[in-house]
């Protein structure tokens, strides 16, 4: 179950807030992610330099480490900027993109998990079981295996981690170790838009700017993704115009569109 | 005042010659830059290779410095592509994105003032003042502050570095550091659209290809940023569609739709 | 001729296998492949790191290696993919963005087909008669000659290289050196969207994972591009819909467009 008034609250408060957003994310979908944030109401900053990303990380409200299109210029650059986000209390989140599809993939997410403590892991099926148990392999980032499937890895590496594990799929779910929240909106097209989930991750970070309870924040950030994701769904006819109506729905997301697609 | 029949000529020269415009410019920004100069007419090109910029640039009829997303290699070569620039009489465009959000940023952007010597400077209200007066603080890379605010910082950082100043709000000041032109057109939706600033630097770079006159290419390039965003805009139901209507009202411009709808 | 029970057999396998497509491709176009790619069915990848591109190159149906954006460090990533990959049989194809334009793209180009032996060369008129002869100049990456007029060039660069060459234009020209395949599908409004190249390039690669006759791969890639631009540019007011409409059109591309559409 998803509190709804704790959901609007939190929506307030970012577009209230318009909290900074620190992302060191891949070039695919630094775009989609940067209007994500914006139709949201969140303030987005890139930056990788490794001249700047601890001064720009202590200025955030969240770190959004993404791996999509790493190297070990970046892999240096996002792990001075997530312990210095760690050490000033300020939440790291990571999106594991491709764990599993090469071993330095696997390798650079535990040294991120190891040293930068992210507060949330946001990734699909095939990553999560990839990274709580190397055997598995992930064939580059599309998923090939169903959310259900990878629940008990996902509990397994929030208990491992400390952090809040959220598998994105046809039902998504966001897990302590403990407790499972689950959020049912969505639509299969949202898998054909490439960065959907990198924009999720960036949706959970936003959340955990603004409320301290970071299980609920991660649970609606991926609510508010389901719901305009789904409603954008119906209104277009394939992955381009999907793309542009999720921003739209994003942007006049509010607590009419909430409370009439919730699904609970 | 802007005289609409030198605009419309300048329109046109940009059609008929579609000049090259070789961009140095951040990863979030670089597909909506091309297609806005190709929605413009111009020809976008897109180097930052050590081995090729000054190549590159020398062939261009404008350069675009754009630091958003910049590290030590990129400044690197900007600063050759820009010397290069300079060198040849080919005019050098900076976009001081995120001035004043890291020092690091701020710094880099002197030094490019100060080697490149730029005929435009173009940023919003924040960036602007921070450049002046580096004891300000801009909060990642949206503005805090409204155009008027920065008008005597623009006027002063002109007078200062030579360049024409532009500064993007809801009136866009353009300066020489005596006279001001100002562009009333636009719409505050385009700030909730990411890279809208940086097309409206590759804009007054297109411009600066065409007509010698900076101060006037300055005041057109931005004119057509606000006619067309202010035409999209009454389109658009959020910032998705919004980026999308933009190019279409660009690529579609004329004398009808500038005479219509601009704002003197 | 392009046979349409032979085109309409290899989108069906490219929708039933989804292969997985490895792309080292230009920050501009990273996007809009990707969401090229996942709207005709395959999967992409986007990975350039030295320590993981061989391993991700091994893992793939086929391999992009697009220039638009190099510099030394990636060249050297995509020497090491196409290398790995020719090694194991998979095709690498190459996309020489803006060869011509510095004598660097040029170098960079002739040193990939020398050590990775592409099967496939896609490139617009003025990249393949710079590619051939490197007298020719290109302005930038936007062709400033017919396709027809780089035909000759074309044939010699496939007897030369071995590779099947595409020149894109108003008429798409594919050929071993002695065979001509030719698509006549098209609009010229896509040639103001930026990265359209680039998509082409993906899809000749995605054709190519599912039918080892690469002349015939690489027709039926243009073909799908060429369907899908020019019913989406019926449906388009400008660049920006276009860019939108073209991945709708290619991912419901299905027997009955292309039989109704296709020009022969």
């Amino acid at each position: 179950m998803i509190d709804i008034p704790s959901l609007l609250r939190d929506l307030d408060a970012v577009r209230q807030q318009s909290p900074l957003i620190h992302n060191i994310t891949n070039y695919v979908v630094m775009n989609n992610t940067a209007n994500g944030l914006l139709a949201i109401g969140a303030s987005p900053v890139m930056a990788h330099a490794i001249d700047e990303v601890a001064d720009m990380a202590s200025i955030a409200s969240a770190l959004v480490i993404n791996i999509g299109t790493l190297d070990a210029q970046w892999v240096e650059s996002m792990l001075a900027a997530g312990k210095t986000a760690l050490s000033k209390g300020i939440p790291v989140i990571l999106d594991p993109v491709g764990a599993g599809a090469t071993p330095y993939r696997t390798a650079v997410c535990k040294q991120i998990i190891a040293e930068c403590k992210p507060c949330i892991i946001r990734a699909n099926a095939s990553e999560i079981m990839a990274l709580y148990n190397a055997a598995e392999k992930t064939k580059g980032v599309d998923s090939t295996d169903s959310s259900d499937t990878a629940l008990d890895s996902a509990k397994a590496l929030a208990k491992q981690t400390g952090a809040i594990v959220v598998v994105s799929g046809q039902t998504d779910y966001i897990t302590d170790g403990t407790t499972i929240k689950t959020v049912k909106n969505g639509n299969p097209m949202m898998a054909r838009v490439t960065g959907m989930g990198c924009t999720a991750t960036a949706m959970v970070a936003t959340f955990a700017a603004v409320n301290p309870n970071i299980l609920e924040a991660a649970t609606h950030g991926m609510a508010v993704m389901g719901i305009a994701g789904e409603i954008a769904a119906t209104k277009s006819s394939g992955n381009g115009s999907l793309q542009v109506n999720f921003l739209d729905e994003l942007y006049n997301l509010n607590g009419d569109t909430i409370k009439t697609n919730i699904k609970q």
